[in-house]
């Protein structure tokens, strides 16, 4: 090896740490939004959306250091396909971010209005989403495309899940007109955990393109 | 200039006119999305939704020119950078085909079930939207900041009129119960709206990029 690409190969793996820590701070982050919203808690909420600036910044500094890589390696082939891919999901990552501080608007919303029964699952659909997130980075990680495959798979329910809240909310609210305001607030909830799912599913793609060297993201998964 | 830079710069060309290009085919499949939901034409929705795998397929096309390109020609400074941001604009123009499919969706829907007089101005939300997406990639083709700058201050007014979209459709509900399902998905419509906007917020802040150096996604636009 000459001594270039064992630098190169060290900055890849900066790169691959930094990219988990990112992973790390808003996979945190959500799991505090949700709790934020299950147990009608505003402080934890302000302070979900006060750290997001953090994530906010670790996303710059990650995408100035794949750009310096570029620049100075000028890594071709796996490397320069895993830098590519470290830019789309450090992408992805900072709108799970930015997701995570929306459900603690909701979370703060609902708070601030009398509790209400949620007419569908959300605990379950909460979790099967994080689970997605987690399954994706350790796809990353691990560059693994089974893991990858199998979140791709999740995302169709995720999508069935949200799909039923809407039913499940016309209900609540021909039961309850008074509840109104948090029943749609609801909606929305649900539809901010959907997206996460979609970012995770974005974040697979990019791990089974960077091992498998193809463009999957419009190519239905087979169960 | 040496024969190597020569190819590069066409290179470069060809991908700003590629990349043009699929904003061209975006931006007709939203125009038509819009005209679906105003003219209840179901047809129209269903042809939009059929032609997103073309573009589905451009941005495959593109993402793979822009890595090779980075492979074989090792740009830097200014061409890395045009090439990184053609890569993340063509991820948002995708997004805006699939809102667009989202928003014919909306389209049919709306056309399967009676009449119903929105409760929001629709028809400039569209627009303004629209106006957005075409200045971003105008402030792309001129690598103009100034007009980017314009889409981002854009963003703030449409996210004002999505918010007002919640109490209006609440108010029509409580008129008229028995609109509720087309009511709550007029809400998802203004969302997918908005979310176009957020997507030339997002191609106008790396057109900044590209032309400044500057990372500005997170700073707040100044009036």
């Amino acid at each position: 090896m000459s001594p270039r690409s064992t630098i190169l190969a060290r900055e890849i793996d900066r790169l691959k740490q930094r990219i988990l820590l990112l992973g790390g701070r808003v996979e945190s982050s959500l799991r505090q939004a949700v709790k934020a919203v299950r147990e009608r808690d505003t402080a934890l909420a302000r302070s979900v959306i006060d750290t997001d600036e953090e994530i906010d910044q670790q996303e710059v500094e990650l995408e100035e250091e794949c750009l310096k890589i570029l620049a100075l390696h000028q890594p071709v082939a796996i490397d320069l396909r895993f830098i590519v891919a470290v830019l789309k999901i450090n992408n992805d990552l900072e709108r799970v971010g930015d997701l995570a501080t929306n459900i603690a608007d909701h979370a703060i919303f609902l708070s601030e209005r009398p509790p209400i029964a949620f007419p569908f699952d959300f605990e379950a659909m909460a979790e099967r989403v994080q689970e997605m997130l987690r399954l994706s980075l350790d796809a990353l990680v691990n560059q693994s495309s089974s893991a990858a495959q199998r979140v791709r798979l999740a995302d169709d329910e995720v999508d069935r899940l949200h799909h039923e809240t809407y039913a499940a909310v016309e209900d609540l609210i021909r039961r309850h007109p008074e509840q109104l305001e948090s029943a749609i607030n609801l909606i929305g909830l649900s539809r901010r955990l959907e997206r996460v799912a979609d970012q995770a599913t974005n974040i697979a793609e990019d791990v089974i393109y960077l091992v498998e060297g193809e463009i999957v993201r419009h190519v239905r998964p087979v169960p």
